[in-house]
């Protein structure tokens, strides 16, 4: 009986991290302060441990993963990489589709990947209390049961609008012991600043982090950590691909094309990153896509400048290279909050200048109907984020079933929808609308970037 | 690295279920009509097709899978045993504590086990509409996805109560496709008749029976379902134990006590039966006890009497024998919905009586207290349902550190709590109480069950 979940066993979990930093063309660009010269070390350490630091700048291949770390893995790790036939019968395409299945980790997204590691390091450095920004959600579920799995004080800013619309998400994160506020709050000067502009602010992820960096930079025994953007945070989300190539290997194939939502990164550059890795061997033979999928609401790659901006939107972080709206930028209320940030990380922005990856904006209705019909056939029903994914996934197998070609389609499944559902009311009652870009916002985005030097 | 997960291959899925009948002391008692006579099966064929009565009224110790079903179960079995090495830490118990996982369905519990089948011997049977009812939607969710699987109409009554308290449940269903109305509804005569007597009717779980039951027998082309209670149920449900067995003896293990909740007992007859079969083979020298959990407030195998009663409020279906406290019973607005339910099946019942099995209840609060700590340990965040083995199976592991065995604990863990953070709000804001049974209430329903012949 063939089986439609191709499972490893417990140790086939990596012992080590895959660090594209040493196998990327050029060296990424360094993070600036505003006066154009790269950041000391010190103001890192401010909100950082030095550990992560250290991971943050590496240009070391592998990256060994901490026992403790893999205990925690264990927990749901190795995920499974399914073969959607179902999906294919349904669409009828000669295309063969793969998922692999995230939404398999206590929190029901990748985001544990990191967070796990992320507690561990800090706790590692003597820190027991960490702040964090959350928008969708599954990051600040992910450091929430990540800190109690270290015994550590969990703060979390949630962006209003999810806080209103996902309360419980927010259970969730308190069933882990973690605090959870609706950003903004008066509890920081970046929060109190935006109230007073609107006291019904809905907030955003970079608001938020803003609050969260503040805070952790303001208290010697608190640090911050992100859930997506840095080197860091797309090292430990690498399990994924590095599990999904020994999946691959388990059944002789391997992919033609890989998909992925992107907003900060940490999902794209997981699951791609170490496929990325074989086409940098010279003599490797594999000519594999790499598809970055983001909402063309908030649309970064596709439409955004390659410059040096914020992280934040208050221009608490550093400034990075990167694909970006302009970090004031206030998407949308799209349903995918996970994608609503204004910029790509460091890394994949650099990957995607120099034509090692593509990008592909794809509208909410479409993500939606994709996701209702991925749920028919497959019975998961995913997050809004992985909708992105499978969309562009299912547009290539429609492709596919017209030229005759037998492909071999990966997406990576992020996370199910178990707490989207009010999204999903949504979509069924005709009321999500897209939204395009406006190109006038292109413009003046250029315009507002900050001034390096 | 030692697995916390012992997975099995999908040729590892059973081929055929377990039925406990054949292993029976004495043979199961007959349902009955009102007039004490056996139902005829003419009046049975009105709602169920038959090669499912068939299944309900056979002695064969063994029937086949049809691998149409096998084929669905495909999509998330076999489901994972695992060892609660962390649950066991925090408790520090010399106790060996495993759960197998049935969360990991696209439905989220173990009721698509039945549902899959259900709608499948359905199909055969050129029937392409399905009613039914659910109470905390886990049911109601597994028909709808079967249905999709098999391109059928399915029409869901949802306890009135649940609708209000859980929408996200009703949001799943429809994207499966299925309708779903708020039990009572003015669409039967049960539904009309209950909403004359109180408008604002919070229904109940033999409520929307009535309804399903009502509309099913009144429509040629409309077959009914149900999600426990008979005799066929708990035999699909038997590839939860079936599986287990092949996983504790992968790890060279066997279970001690078996600890499962126990509503309507599909959960707890899916679990437990294969195992029981072990016990009546009269060579073996397993002494595992086999404990069934349910609520204080709705104590239905240790409170109710053991009689003739019918399974829903209005007395549409048949009588039969088992621990009832009366069809008219309405079980308290515990979180823990699909427990809620006034008899135990006759299957379970009768072990019951007959001394083969144990029955324990445990109070609402003490249930939430073991769930959360259940999630803080493992991650994993239980249905309020699941809770109640958990509550059991704790209190049998702290009695072990007491007493220094190393006793080998094994409970179902049937479903996530990803539905029911709601519940876990009110527990964390103090709003959750515990109800005991009254003990008036167990001489009033005596003279309340219905007169045989």
């Amino acid at each position: 009986m063939e089986s439609l979940r191709i499972n490893l066993e417990a140790e086939d979990i990596p012992t080590h991290w895959y660090n594209i930093v040493a196998d990327m063309p050029n060296p990424p660009a360094p993070p600036l302060g505003p006066d154009g010269q790269p950041v000391a070390p010190e103001r890192m350490l401010e909100i950082f441990p030095g550990n992560i630091l250290e991971q943050e700048m590496s240009a070391e291949r592998w990256i060994a993963i901490p026992e403790e770390v893999r205990e925690i893995y264990r927990l749901w790790r190795p995920s499974p990489l399914c073969r959607a036939r179902r999906l294919e019968e349904l669409l009828g395409t000669p295309a063969k589709i793969y998922y692999k299945y995230e939404g398999v980790s206590p929190t029901g997204s990748h985001k544990a990947n990191s967070s796990v590691p992320q507690a561990w390091y800090n706790r590692q450095a003597g820190i027991k209390r960490l702040t964090t920004e959350t928008g969708a959600g599954q990051w600040g579920s992910s450091l929430a049961f990540a800190g109690q799995m270290f015994d550590m004080d969990i703060r979390i800013y949630m962006v209003n609008v999810s806080y209103q619309q996902k309360p419980f998400r927010r259970s969730m994160m308190q069933t882990w012991g973690a605090e959870v506020f609706a950003s903004p709050t008066d509890l920081t000067q970046a929060g109190r600043d935006a109230l007073a502009q609107n006291p019904n602010n809905p907030g955003s992820l970079g608001l938020a982090i803003s609050e969260a960096v503040e805070e952790a930079a303001g208290r010697a025994d608190t640090n911050y950590a992100l859930g997506s953007v840095l080197n860091h945070v797309l090292l430990h989300q690498t399990v994924i691909g590095l599990e999904a190539k020994k999946q691959f290997a388990k059944v002789g194939d391997y992919p033609d094309m890989i998909f992925a939502p992107c907003g900060g990164g940490s999902n794209f550059g997981g699951v791609v990153f170490p496929f990325l890795a074989d086409q940098a061997a010279a003599s490797s033979p594999k000519k594999t896509l790499f598809v970055a999928v983001e909402p063309t609401s908030c649309p970064s790659l596709t439409k955004g400048h390659y410059a040096y901006d914020y992280g934040d939107s208050s221009g608490y972080t550093p400034l990075m290279l990167m694909y970006t709206l302009g970090h004031d930028f206030m998407p949308p209320g799209i349903h995918a909050g996970g994608l609503r940030y204004h910029g790509a990380s460091s890394l994949v922005s650099q990957l995607y200048k120099e034509g090692l990856i593509e990008a592909v904006a794809v509208p909410q209705l479409a993500t939606f109907e994709a996701g209702v019909m991925f749920a028919k056939a497959e019975g998961i029903i995913p997050a809004p984020e992985s909708n992105h994914a499978i969309r562009a996934c299912l547009d290539e197998a429609l492709r596919c079933k017209e030229t005759g070609e037998a492909k071999t389609l990966f997406f990576n499944l992020s996370g199910h929808g178990h707490f989207d559902m009010a999204s999903y009311d949504r979509y069924f009652s005709g009321q999500l609308e897209d939204y395009a870009y406006p190109e006038a916002e292109i413009h003046s985005a250029l315009e507002r970037l900050p001034k390096v030097g």
